[in-house]
Order: C-alpha cells, then structure tokens, then sequence
C-alpha cells in the first residue's frame, strides 16, 4: 500500500457526510495511528445542492458514483447509500473488481449479498469491512471475529434496533400508547418520518441478525423463513401488566444453535426487569454472546447516528490502513458451512398470552379448557376486569410449552364467541 | 512469518496450564482462520510435577524459561509467570531482543514495566499484546485500540476486580460481615486464600486502570501517587444504608481528563442502583468508556479466571499469526504524551460521611457546624440511633464539594470526643 491512500465517498446522506467530516478533520490522528495520509478524492450523492450539515467540496463531486471507478485512482470506497441492490450492489461489486478496499454500513447490502460479495473480495484479496452495519457504535463484529477469536460461541442476541428499544421504554415511561411514542420518536429523529416500517415489524433486526450468526457460527448466511415479528401490535396494557408481573418487553434479536441447528429468529420478549437486557433502555443497543472458554459477553452502546456509526466506519478504515487483509466473515469462504435450520414449531419455551374475553360466567374455564388439551400448562393467571365494558382481560404465563401448540391453542381460542380481540402471545426470553 | 509457528509458554499456572490445553485442541481451528499451523515447542514452570488440570508434555519442560530462548527456535512466547519484575521481566525482554512476539496476561508487568518493554517491541519490530491483563474476557483493550480507533475518549472506569465486586454484592446479598464473605470468597477460589490484600486494597485495579488510561489518552503509563482506596473498611452497615438510600457500593477505576490534567483513581463508589454500573454484581467486570463521537460503550464479561484470560491470549495469538504488526499502546511510542497529574485534593464530588457518635444531645449540631464553616452543605441526613449502646450513626450525603475541605473535615470531626470510631467517607459516582 502507498503512503497516501485515495479514498471515495459514495452516498452523502446523514452518515456519508459525518463521515466526510470525520476524514477531513481526523487525518493527522489517522497518520500517527497507522503512517498512512489519507486523501479524499471523489464523493458522490443524487443531489450536489442538498443541505448539508457539513459543507461538501464540490470540485470532486460526481453524479454518478460509477463514474468515480473509471477516472479516479481509489484505494478505498465507502459505501453509505443504503440499498439492498441496485446502485449500493453495483458499485460495491463493481469497486472490488478493481481490488478497491470497500467499507459500507449497509445491513441489507450485507445481510443479502455478504456471501457473494465476502466470495468475490477474497478472490481479489481485498478487505470488505462492515462493522457498522450492526449496532452503530458497538465493535461487535470486530469483538466477535477477533477478541474472540478462538472461542466457541453458541448463542448470539440483543437489542439490535434503537427505535423499538426508544418506543417501547418510552411507553412503559410515560404510560403512553404505541401510536402516540411512535409520533414523538418520528419528531425526535429516531423513526423514519415517512415509512418506519423497516423498524417497526422487526426486518432491520432481522437483518443483523443474520450478519451475527454468520459470523459466530462461522455459517452461509441464512436465507430461509424464520419467526419474525415486530412491535406493531405491543399494546399499553401489555407494557403495563409486564410491569406488574416484574418484566419488561423487549424486541430481540437472537441467534443460537440447538441441536446443531440453526434458530434465528426476532420478536418481543418479556424479560426479567433486573437482568441485564432488561436495563437497556431508550435508543441504546446491545449484544450477548455466550461462548466456551469466555463465558458471557456484554456489549453496549449507541446503536445508531451519524456518529457512532461514522466511529464503527473508522475503526474498519483504520483496520485496512494498519494491513491487515482479513477474510471478511473471518474464515475462507470455502470454510463456512450450511448449517440446517431449527424448526421453529418445535421450539419450547414459556409463554404470555392475553386474551380480552366478554366478562361472562365460564369464559375463563373454556380457555383453560384448550390449554390443558393442548398441554399447555398454567403457571400465573391474572384477570383484570373492565366493569364498564363488561370485558375482562385474562393474563396467563405458561409452562414451557412447545411453540405449534400454543400457536394452534391462540387460533382455535381466538374463534371463541366470547373471544372479543385475537390474543397477544409473547415469548418470555 | 513461516507457515509453522513455534510457541513457548512460560508459567504453568492456572492460566498456563488452561492456555496449553486450548492451544493443543485448537490448532486446526486456528490453521483455518490464520493459515498457520502451531507447535507448542517448550513449556516452563517451578515444578515439573505439580499437580495440574491439564497434563504436560515433560520432553519440552524446561526449569529455566531463559534456557528455551538459547536452545529453541521459538516465534511467539506467552509469559504467565505474573511478577512485575525478577523473571517475567527478564524473559520478556529477553525474548523480545530475540525478535520473538510476546503475549501476556501480566497487568503488574505492564503497568510498572508498559512504556519500557513497548518500545523495545517497537524497536525490535514485534508485537507485546496484554489484552489479557485487564478485564479478562472482555475485550477491551483491542476495542480501545482498534474499534473505537478514532474517537476522542475522555472517560474510561469500571468494575475492574471480580474478587472486590463479589465480596461487595455478597454483603448485601446475604447480609453478612465483610471478614465472612471474604472467606467465604477465598474458599470459592474467588480470592488468594493466602494475601488478597492486593486485590483488595485497591492495587490490582489501579495498574488495570493506569493500562487503560494510557490507550484511551496515548498517556506514557503514569507513576505518581494517586488516590487509592481500597473495600477493607466498607462495613455491613454501609452497605445497608447504601442501599436504603437506593445506592450500591462499587469499587470503581476512574480514569478522565479534567482540565487537560489527567485524574486516575480507585475507590469505593456509591453508584445508582438504577444505574448500569450498580446491576454489575458477582464476579464480572465492566468497563464503561465515554468518547466523541461514539457515545457511551459499555463492555461486560467475566473478568477472570482461566477460561475467559485464555480467550484472550488467544485473541492476541490470532492477531499476531494474522499479521496485524501493531503497536503495544496504538500508536507510536514516540508520539505518546506524558500529561500533567490533576491534584485530586482540587476533585469535586458530593460524598457519603457516616459518623459513629455518642446519643447526646448537641452532637449533630457540632458535626452539622463544623460542616457548614468548611462550606459542607448537607444534600441528606439520617440519623439511626442504637439505644440498646447509647450511640447513633449519622449519616450525611454532602452537596458537591471540594475533596481536601471534606478531608479536613473528616479530621477535626474525628477528634471530637463524642466522635466513637473515625467516620467513613465514601465518594459517589
């Protein structure tokens, strides 16, 4: 590698511009740290006017980014678009065919393309880094790929997105409903404005998710359906009665091997309010691992902003400036396996269901009926009457019982003429 | 770097003797993510025949470590001897002059001996890793070094002695006497059975934290006296009224930049039970570091122990078979500062005061009137009475205020002849 590093700057939103800022002001530091200077060549974004928090240099601004590949000399590209294909795919693929280090924050890039993409940087040996693509700020992959190197890690999960995390701590906080925090989080920046959803039904999880198990379970990554469910449909008095019962709801990531199967899988959980996950409140992240020699890790910290995910796109910059040419998901390619997945019917664990039934003689004794057909046993039942609505809502917590059968329990209760609401289930951790 | 590795470890201790076993099984795991294959070509201890965990191969044995480096090609030593001088120092550095990589678990080394051995590491082009001797599993070290690369840290503390965090939540767990639960801590194995006064009194988590200061400010390691205090003197009855006023007791390594003077510490803290720092309990390590732009990251894990000080040997193995020539401290020693020491008598901070005075009437006046002429403003006051004795705690939470005036306080306070026993002043976080 020469001296001076030419570096690209591809996608100029929030975190591109950071990160332009970040380069500009850091390139001493970055000099002591690894003796290279570093030298902005090319940035490019759809709108050259746009405003910007930190001025652009408009002499190296291109339209078209794919344009930089052909008349610049680029050492490194970052890519900050964001897009799961199209022109974030192109230029990626694209930079690596011309042996261009690339470094990107982009989960859905990654989570559906790192296979390829890790195939085709190893072919040209140059590194893809993605650090950033989980958990902004938090070195995890890093953690995962070196500090752990040599451990045997068989469960991976956490709080992987800042935004359930905020809505769901600021319901139980200010008693507010979910439509209501989600409002507030959309004016403070921390919800999409315009179509949260991504957020919201539990998909940007999901997608990191994916790059944690993958790199703890030195795995393809996965491609197959999995239990997926967001926040959407978490309602105040869910929040409420958790609290009661000393718990807390989370939405989780988590990924673990049973029986030499892969589970990944994101959705609510009701956790233990002193545990550790249980205080990890507002937009903070954080991950557990669990491995053999290390015992349990813990990782915490901003998961998302311009600024720790520009922290997480440095450390990969610094990374490549120091040499070291790394496999991307931290093995060869030709080393990761396929790993079969866990089917998730069989998963056994306990459960919180809520019904809302019409207050009546016997409502209670016909659900609890098809949960003892169903071998679904009881481990608290709470009822708590509405005697204005005459409705009650009926609490229960379960034994561990095994996923397909409480599913089939929810369906065939649900059609219950006294049955006001189809019932909330929640997976406790 | 050949393809074939030779490795000698010195010290078979808990550590060494643990270390030798994950080398041993898992050499091909580590031939798939470095492309190198390991040789464990000699092993030095005290005794050939102790009884160990994990048996020796005795044909490699050597007494002396220092005859290995005359007769072995050896490529990478581990050093878990644990002194900060005598024959650790000597065989690092020996080995280090011989062109070959150390890795080490040894914070006494380190932290007396860091600046010196580095640069000769840097002189002779090889790696000196140690992100063993702080906070054993976690990997803090390599997260300060590499993934939080570029930021601007200005805090770094924690929980950085398992034997001190366990004796402390076992009081108030179990309500029992400080001398019970340290011998109940020494029949676990949690603390020397024989001196654990290292551990205690404060001066293991100091060269931890004097470790971690110089990465997070690229400080030489620095030498002056400090404050140092250590759990020997907490009592039940701290503990209890801690946590009546929703506190806990912690011991905390500090470490920050207050006016551009560096300000390292190690004391009991009463920290927030609310708070992450007052739910690390037991055994495990926490170390909390505040920078720009990343934000607050919190690193949690078991801090000790075989298992977790093996997983990070070997992380470091990993890094040097990967190539990764790095310097011991981040960056050129050349480069790193010496900064001037903040005069902790100049700290601001409320505090806890506990005195144990006679039950007469006027008592609480002299106290609250000697306070008050040193500008000791009282936030809360509690007054327990002991009838049955005629004596009454006063417990006093002080407004903020300055470290030497709540000393000199303390002191003329002590001399009071209804004063029973020298009062307790435990600062808050």
């Amino acid at each position: 590698m020469n001296k001076t590093i030419n570096i690209a700057v591809v996608g100029l939103g929030q975190i591109g511009n950071y990160l332009l800022n970040e380069l500009n002001t850091k390139k001493k530091d970055i000099e002591i740290k690894t003796g290279k200077k570093i030298n902005v060549v090319a940035i490019s974004a759809k709108n050259i006017n746009k405003k910007r928090k930190y001025k652009i240099n408009k002499k190296i601004f291109f339209k078209n980014p794919l344009n930089i590949l052909k008349s610049k000399k680029v050492d490194i590209l970052f890519e900050s678009i964001g897009v799961s294909d199209g022109i974030s795919k192109r230029i990626v693929e694209t930079a690596i065919k011309k042996r261009i280090h690339v470094i990107t924050p982009n989960k859905a890039l990654i989570s559906k393309h790192g296979d390829y993409l890790s195939n085709l940087a190893e072919k040209y040996k140059v590194n893809l880094e993605f650090e950033a693509s989980v958990a902004g700020g938090i070195p995890i992959l890093r953690t995962i790929k070196e500090g752990l190197a040599t451990n045997k890690i068989f469960k991976v999960y956490g709080i992987l997105n800042g935004t359930c995390n905020y809505i769901l701590s600021e319901m139980e906080k200010s008693n507010t409903q979910f439509s209501d925090v989600l409002k507030q989080a959309q004016n403070l920046g921390y919800a999409e404005p315009g179509n949260p959803k991504l957020d919201l039904n539990g998909y940007d999880a999901f997608a990191k998710i994916r790059i944690l198990s993958a790199l703890s379970f030195n795995n393809k990554i996965s491609k197959d359906k999995c239990l997926m469910e967001g926040i959407e449909n978490i309602s105040l008095k869910d929040v409420d009665v958790a609290n009661k019962l000393n718990f807390r709801i989370k939405l989780l990531g988590i990924s673990e091997i049973i029986n030499g199967k892969l589970f990944e899988r994101v959705h609510p959980c009701l956790v233990n309010k002193q545990s550790y996950i249980g205080n990890v409140n507002g937009v903070m992240n954080a991950v557990i691992t669990e491995g053999n020699p290390v015992g349990e890790s813990v990782l915490q910290g901003e998961g998302a902003g311009p600024g720790p995910t520009s922290s997480a796109l440095m450390s990969d910059l610094l990374s490549i400036l120091r040499g070291n040419i790394k496999f991307p998901f931290g093995i060869p390619n030709i080393k990761r396996k396929k790993i079969k997945i866990f089917n998730y019917d069989n998963y056994i664990n306990s459960l919180y269901l809520r019904f809302e039934v019409k207050d009546k003689p016997g409502v209670l004794a016909q659900i609890t009926n098809i949960l003892a057909k169903k071998n679904i046993s009881v481990e608290r039942l709470i009822q708590i009457p509405d005697v204005k609505n005459k409705t009650a809502s009926i609490i229960i917590i379960t034994h561990k019982s095994i996923e397909i059968d409480a599913q089939n329990c929810v369906k065939i209760i649900s059609k219950n003429k006294n049955i006001i609401k189809y019932p909330t289930l929640i997976r406790l951790l």
